[in-house]
């Protein structure tokens, strides 16, 4: 199979997102690097591109040349990664995706809900793929989960329970540490700081595991760090569109947690716990019965998981893995698509503009509920309600 | 040490409750079974008395009967607690406090708040011990998280999570055995099941721990067993009058959860984690340190850790030693007054009528703000406001 | 039920056996503390015990002078505790039974494998119970590991592998502090310290569980600290009767170890693995299967393991009731006894004076072994050879 | 930076070491893979590796063909990784080697010490890079155990407790299956089944870490399954030469371990405890102080681990980033040489053609002490007695 061609904006020098991707994307050898225009400093983004082994033509010095250069090759790129700062992500995605290009685009794909539909209209018009990284959702158990879920193991869903907390900005004498403050500042962050930074990631998984989308929600939101204008910690109450409850919790100042995310699902006939930092277990307890520990990698589980286990059994795998997951369902997507063919529906489970379209509402839900004295409000993009 | 007197009334044959009393009773050897009214059949409980060796005059048919026959006698009970059926307890404790007897209640001391200011105040007025059996806030690391968090170790408390959580009810073919349903009936359970049954424990050793008392929540409460009108699932939120911020979840519904009592504590200086499953190890992580593992038993605790371990670290210890240490307070309450002097602060620490009376005012808060889709409304009791 | 009289030798004021013996006695009630000889000093013994409430004429000064006073009376003790430094044991024990009363002994039961042969030809020879205290084999899920095996859950045993490891004479700057020291000094110690002070619980946990006895054994035994003449870390493999394999470690020097006793049983069908410090969980995977978690007090265990579990799954019970256990099996047996009947086979599990002669067969041993170099050696007394 | 060329023999199509390594080498994209003998079927090898996407004239028929080919080509490959069946290791890496290519070898090594001991000249002699793949040496929190006992954090070494622990080889009835059976058949595997397949992997982390090397051992080896000629279970105890002791277990019949490989080391000031199912997280307890957890990816921790960790703390990294660290460090080391300047000391960690010599030489020793009894034997290869 010839590799397919990837680019990346953003993701320059000492940035932690670009190496990331670029290993998430080479990992299992189906994208080859071929473009990108990695900095907003054009000699500096040039000089950096060629440094990682780009050719000198296709080491953009912007996102608007990197755009204009490749439209106009034979061997265009078939995927760009879109890795700036977050308020240039719906700019950048709706240029691309109205080049004919298949877009990945770091979460929040867009700053206002307004900007999110557009995206997801311009998806729509154009059939070309527009991936949100909602990395998480490439672990082989999370996706088990989802499977374990759609096909019926837990009955119907009751409950569902979502954590993302650490304590990584509880230090009130680092509060004004530039690295730390601008997430709560709206004038740069937005109307919410770790609602809209980990709390969505939280949000994304629980929908996804259970197939079932947020309606209404009510949350708490304080900032427990009093300098701060926007929130440090919320606890949400959803409902979703399956009749499920969600109670979801995120906080940055949980001093003793390091990424604590963690979804727990409740149905009918059992319950799933699972937790990001040790993510090759998965408990489970069949209603009246033990609870058990699934291994990734163990034999006889969803071909959803099975497509996303690397290594054998006993052998932790870890986040970078999971990301990989995701290059790995747009590298069969692609090729689906150029093939003619249809998809493995076992790939098929990348997060899409919908979903960042959702979060993005979910997201501005929760402020306003925040400042209601957490009154219910509608959950959903008005394209969906 | 001659032993003090102690008399029960309710915990007859058949039950757990009456066993598990006479052990955390009988532990330490600090009170000697006396007197006790087991049994709402006057010939089974008399019986069932002299079975477990008292002798035939203070094996009682009622505990009218018994308050009669105890507060004539000169070697009349130190000590009486009350396990009789939740709507009974108001009468039974008024009763005996105002005969003079120190009284051990089970939880929930009333059925009303309007009750739980009468205890309160009788208990006031008499100068007698009325005491409420939140037994969890027993276990000696719960006591050392409350010993640092007065002592300044955390800084600030921020915030604390409390949850209650078991898959015990989750069974919706069992919803209608009798067991199991009376708690969702209003008719017997009052205005609240799953926070009245499990909630207050949680909600209570959030409280003691922090030291700190609710003054307002917003709760969500469902029933995911449709069958059910009280909640099987509640997420309450809280504000506390020393500025922390509450998050409490309980549920019956949580399979994989066995008897999932756990509590965070985030301050200022730092975090702890602790579960009642695994109650001899406590997770502390000093700001910018790494988590460490406090064991129950280790040297250099505090006096309250220190009064409450009874085996060597490294040896678990469970419940039921958590329970006889509630006794223990007693028991050394009852002789600092006996002998007229000041008790030993460290086992100053039972729970009080002011406890039971602060849990029934949350317990109808959270029903009333849960019918008001979450509406902050006041924790307090009316005598505190 | 009539109480059991109980009396007590050793445990003085001051001592952590005393009172962790007098709360596993009394725990349920079944036995009265009657008589006791506290001390090797008699007046402090006899003052000591009355303070204990025992009645004056109870209150000895000495074992001789105890046990003069209880063979004349008619309400003479029912089971005597034998707790005074290792090297009377013997002594104190054969003395009692030989005058017809039933025994329990702390471990080691003897100093020298003869004695213990006498012991158990005494017991044998009186049909007095002759128990010795291997007080974690009290703990619910040992004996519902026992049961799995007795009723071939894991098909024929494989392996068996036994830790119990500490750290807490790792400091070498402490290791000549004489609450330490005396361990390792061969003149008060014998031959062996810390395979006879622990490694002698792990095995006999071993044979306990898999029901089968250890033939041979090879010893490694070192000092870490090279100022100790007895070995402070040892390894020891064994050939056991009914074919299983044997691995056990012992250390004091294990830093990070509190209590590490551990147990792990393979099988042709599946494989056990439990620990004290956490004694409330048994994981469990049969051959091909999940591994799966066990909890004390859960639905359809055996009915070793009901009959000692005391409060409801999800509850931590800990080492005090797993000691209780042993004095409830010990009141089973003596009521049989003294009723006539048999005594209920889920009681039948105490240890027994064989237990405490096989252990110092293999204290022996294991000292003979490690002095040659690990040289295989018969690890069985002479009289079972 | 220029890529390194990269070629690989053996790991064809279906086999689990062939991505493994492809994945590992890739990873960084420090290596490109430019050359590649994949399977002893020449065509089935030629044609996959040009699946794979190599040039047509260094897809090789052969590590012969390839040998010669390489050897003649201006721009050769920098390293080749040797994954043949086993018995084909010595022959091809002294051919490699010999020619002046670096290699990186599967493990074992070779066959036969003698073997191990001509490799170690070889190597060198000719000065190029000769490493063994004990990838789990890769792990970044191995490579700090390492780092702070070179430092000295735990003082003295005086115990390493290792064990490699697994049941997929437990079940009677897949005995035959030749998946399995191969590896207890003296024909194929050698003197050794278990030890040499995973007890080594232990051996070696132990020696990497406490920096001793073993010189002499007594194992006791059992087959569990009585048609095995070769052990399925072993314990080893070890001298090292800086004087500490070790215990190492392994075995293939232990059901509900996954892929126990775990390592303990107990020194004068301190003890760690690692798992490789947990990799992220090191247990550490200082002398006298609480347990603590080092996190992978927290600041402040060694260079070593410094180097080696990826992604930020609270994500898990597995066995794939592991195995790619030993590439890490083997690309620097041939960066270094080909600039003529030191390597980064804390990448020069790669284990090399002594680390395979000595694990060969414990091979045959376990192998021999075991036919013994466990008799003591030099577990030092010849040339270093």
């Amino acid at each position: 199979m010839a590799k397919l061609k990837w680019g990346m904006i953003g993701g320059g020098e000492g940035s932690q997102i670009g190496p990331a991707h670029r290993l998430g994307a080479g990992l299992d050898g189906a994208f080859e690097f071929a473009a990108a225009a990695l900095d907003h400093r054009p000699d500096e983004g040039r000089a950096y591109g060629q440094r990682l082994g780009l050719a000198a033509d296709r080491a953009y010095g912007s996102w608007q040349e990197m755009l204009a250069g490749e439209r106009s090759r034979e061997d265009r790129i078939d995927l760009v990664t879109v890795a700036t700062p977050n308020a240039t992500h719906f700019e950048i995605t709706k240029a691309f995706l109205e080049a004919g290009f298949h877009v990945l685009c770091e979460k929040p794909m867009t700053m206002t809900v307004e900007e999110g539909e557009d995206i997801v209209r311009i998806a729509q018009a154009t059939g070309k793929i527009c991936a949100v990284n909602y990395g998480y959702s490439g672990y082989s158990l999370v996706r088990h989960m989802k499977a374990m879920v759609a096909r019926g193991d837990l009955g119907k869903i009751r409950m569902v329970k979502a954590e993302f907390a650490h304590g990584h900005h509880a230090d009130a004498e680092d509060a004004d540490n530039p690295r730390v403050r601008w997430r709560y500042d709206p004038a740069q962050a937005g109307v919410s700081a770790q609602f809209a930074d980990c709390g969505i990631h939280a949000l994304h998984m629980a929908s996804f595991v259970i197939g079932q989308e947020a309606e209404r929600l009510s949350a708490d939101t304080v900032s427990c760090i009093a300098s701060r204008e926007l929130e440090d910690d919320a606890m949400v109450n959803l409902r979703f569109d399956g009749g499920a409850v969600g109670r979801l919790w995120t906080s940055s100042i949980a001093i003793g947690r390091q990424h604590g995310l963690t979804l727990q699902v409740f149905g009918e006939k059992g319950g799933l716990r699972w937790a990001q930092e040790q993510p090759n277990q998965l408990y489970w307890m069949p209603l009246g019965e033990r609870l058990q520990v699934i291994e990734r990698g163990e034999a006889g589980l969803s071909p959803e998981a099975d497509r996303t286990t690397r290594v054998t059994i006993g052998h932790a795998e870890g986040m970078p893995l999971a990301f990989a997951n995701i290059y790995s369902d747009l590298a069969e997507a692609i090729r689906a698509d150029k093939e003619g063919r249809a998809m493995d529906p076992a790939a098929d489970l990348y997060p899409r503009a919908v979903d960042g379209l959702r979060s993005m509402a979910a997201v501005f839900a929760v402020a306003e509920s925040g400042k209601a004295d957490g009154a219910w409000v509608d959950a959903r993009p008005p394209m969906f309600r």
